[in-house]
């Protein structure tokens, strides 16, 4: 498969990420499936580091995700690592899977010096081929050997698949006369439409954060970044979050307000690049849900526009077609009224009280269209609920990723 | 827009169906919006016809869906009539749907001679521009006097809209030595994901059956043929489904067997054609699931495998990706123990307790998605629960018909 070319919705390049004191990477081509590519990532966190995480509710998920599962609920003290290969997911693997995610912990405990129930792998790639997981284990040496606080691009780099950029994105936010830092990677184009989280995404600070509110801080914005994009309505085997806070800063920022600030703006930048990387977009949507009877409603409504094949077709092709969202809606299973109902295409109000708004004009709305990122609102007229949900459009290079190779 | 090719999934023609005593029919062109073809339809139903139908559950579904709705628990002794319209929705246009709704239906009344509130009306085509209805009612004379038992066929073409062939099926019954006719058309093509009936079909059989028993079989059977079969996952704003016993035949058919699986028949033959009409579709797809722990979860996973966008374009590609039919099973929220599952396309068995079965070669899976008609069958291993459900594939056509055009 030829590579593909880079999204016309990428950032301009990858960001300078700050070194998060308390963690090192490496990243090395093992050959998995890419030639002539990084495709395995080892981060290795000090003692003392909590780890967060939350996965895809599949219930077809891979060895990979099942294991990290069992293993963050155990001792959280000694210092910790995650290992992450492309070009293979492990998943339907059967005990197989479970043999190489076995062999990956114990060859990295050993050569790291750490205890294997705090080593959290993952694969992503194609689904149910058995992961050569020998030709991983070979260069671990080689990747602790290389282990540097400032190597974090090449991790991000390491764990792409049908990414056409890598994606990072940081934030810094002072604690009492301390900087505390996050820094985030992710990686993520197709089979988006996280139930839980997204694809593979680690996140690291050197903030002191306390394991449980670490985990229940990660849930709760995870719910409002993550939870609240897809691409394609269909979710992966493999999707990963977690969260590594090494303490390193000797800042603790346990229920610090501004610190779940800075931590939000890296996980909505991270999912928005996500978004921006969706196989064949094109256009980036934003949809805002306001009015609906109650949040959870809300977002039931901007799932079902966000993943609507005839809404996703027609922002493709530029056209105001708001019909489509009246389709959407009136599918999506949560309450609306038609005749309460109020659409904009951006500044553009297009719809309201049941009908096409008397002050619309269609090149007004096939004005908004033509613009790289839109944004949809829908105010269902019935309550306070509101929900935000990120898409992209759907376009022929969808079909030509999907139907002509084998991903 | 350019007529479209016809589906390469289309049957050879449109069927020869028997006239159905008590129902006559005519097609005319009012100009709604296509230029040289008809876009009206009038069926007009004997006293005596007892009528059933389903519709969609969408929130925002059209005046006629709501008009109906009404009317069909309304009294069911007099003649009856349907009209139904191309080429414009009348959906999403508030009040002004109602009394193009009414306008229609009056007049129907008054031309034909019939009770207004046994006028059924239906509409298909764009959402939310007004119903240039005066175009209709112009013409309803003129169709008055046109009736034909005979003109079934004309009438199927009428209700066409980006649909590139005519629906129709037949089926007769001997009841008692006596022989029973049924004989339905239907239309639909793109926004296929009906959630109680879809698009619109119109059934006509000259049994007699009461009308309590003929809604309750007519909703019956809809949920084993209509509401398994999807294009797109999104459910139009349109659909209808009605059925009207004439009785002419003197024919008693209440809760006659027989007659209960030749309409079966007819529905299911009618759904298929529907989906191979499907917006682009090469392939017609059967999703066989057997071993759930419900019916009910069994259609959750066949759909969710049906409206896989990742599944749909491999199957576009030929790809016998079987790893995107595991992830389908993984998100649909329905019970799946990915150990205990079995896979097979057509009957090549592909994978079995979690993984690649030994017997599989990727040659045996290549071929058989070679096939115009492809069946992937899925067993869950998990209880008896068995469900049956149709879909084509996802193309560059379907996005060249709806991103490039407006429907």
């Amino acid at each position: 498969m030829a590579a593909m070319p880079i999204s016309p919705l990428a950032p301009a390049g990858f960001p300078d990420l700050p070194a998060i004191k308390g963690v090192r990477f490496a990243a090395t081509a093992a050959g998995i499936k890419y030639a002539d590519r990084d495709d395995v990532m080892l981060a290795v966190m000090d003692a003392g580091t909590s780890v967060a995480g939350v996965f895809t509710r599949s219930a077809t998920r891979s060895a990979n995700v099942l294991d990290c599962q069992v293993k963050l609920g155990g001792d959280s003290t000694g210092p910790a690592a995650i290992l992450v290969n492309s070009g293979n997911s492990n998943a339907f693997t059967g005990h197989f899977g479970q043999t190489s995610v076995a062999d990956i912990s114990a060859s990295v405990a050993a050569e790291v010096g750490i205890d294997e129930a705090r080593v959290f792998t993952a694969s992503t790639g194609v689904i149910g081929e058995p992961l050569p997981h020998e030709k991983i284990t070979a260069k671990i040496g080689a990747l602790k050997d290389a282990l540097d606080e400032g190597a974090i691009k090449a991790a991000a780099g390491a764990i792409m698949t049908t990414d056409t950029f890598a994606k990072g994105s940081a934030a810094q936010v002072d604690i009492d006369g301390q900087t505390v830092s996050i820094a985030g990677i992710a990686k993520g184009s197709g089979m988006i439409a996280p139930d839980m989280a997204t694809m593979l995404v680690y996140i690291f600070t050197d903030a002191k954060v306390a394991q449980d509110a670490l985990q229940a801080e990660l849930a709760r914005i995870c719910d409002r970044t993550f939870n609240c994009i897809t691409v394609d309505s269909d979710t992966s085997t493999s999707d990963s979050l977690m969260l590594c806070a090494t303490g390193a800063s000797g800042v603790d920022a346990t229920g610090n307000a501004d610190f779940s600030a800075a931590l939000e703006k890296v996980m909505l930048d991270l999912s928005h690049q996500v978004v921006r990387d969706g196989e064949g977009a094109t256009k980036f949507v934003e949809i805002q849900i306001t009015g609906a009877a109650s949040d959870k409603d809300a977002k039931v409504h901007g799932l079902a526009i966000a993943n609507s094949p005839l809404v996703k077709t027609a922002i493709a092709g530029e056209d105001p077609n708001w019909g489509r969202v009246v389709m959407a809606i009136g599918k999506s299973g949560a309450v609306a009224d038609r005749d309460l109902l109020t659409i904009s295409f951006g500044d553009t109000l297009v719809a309201e009280k049941g009908w096409v708004a008397p002050s619309y004009k269609e090149e007004d709305g096939a004005a908004v269209m033509k613009e790289q990122e839109i944004t949809i609102k829908v105010d269902l007229g019935l309550g306070a609920g509101t929900a935000t949900v990120w898409t992209c459009d759907l376009t022929h290079q969808y079909i030509t990723i999907n139907a002509d190779y084998r991903s």
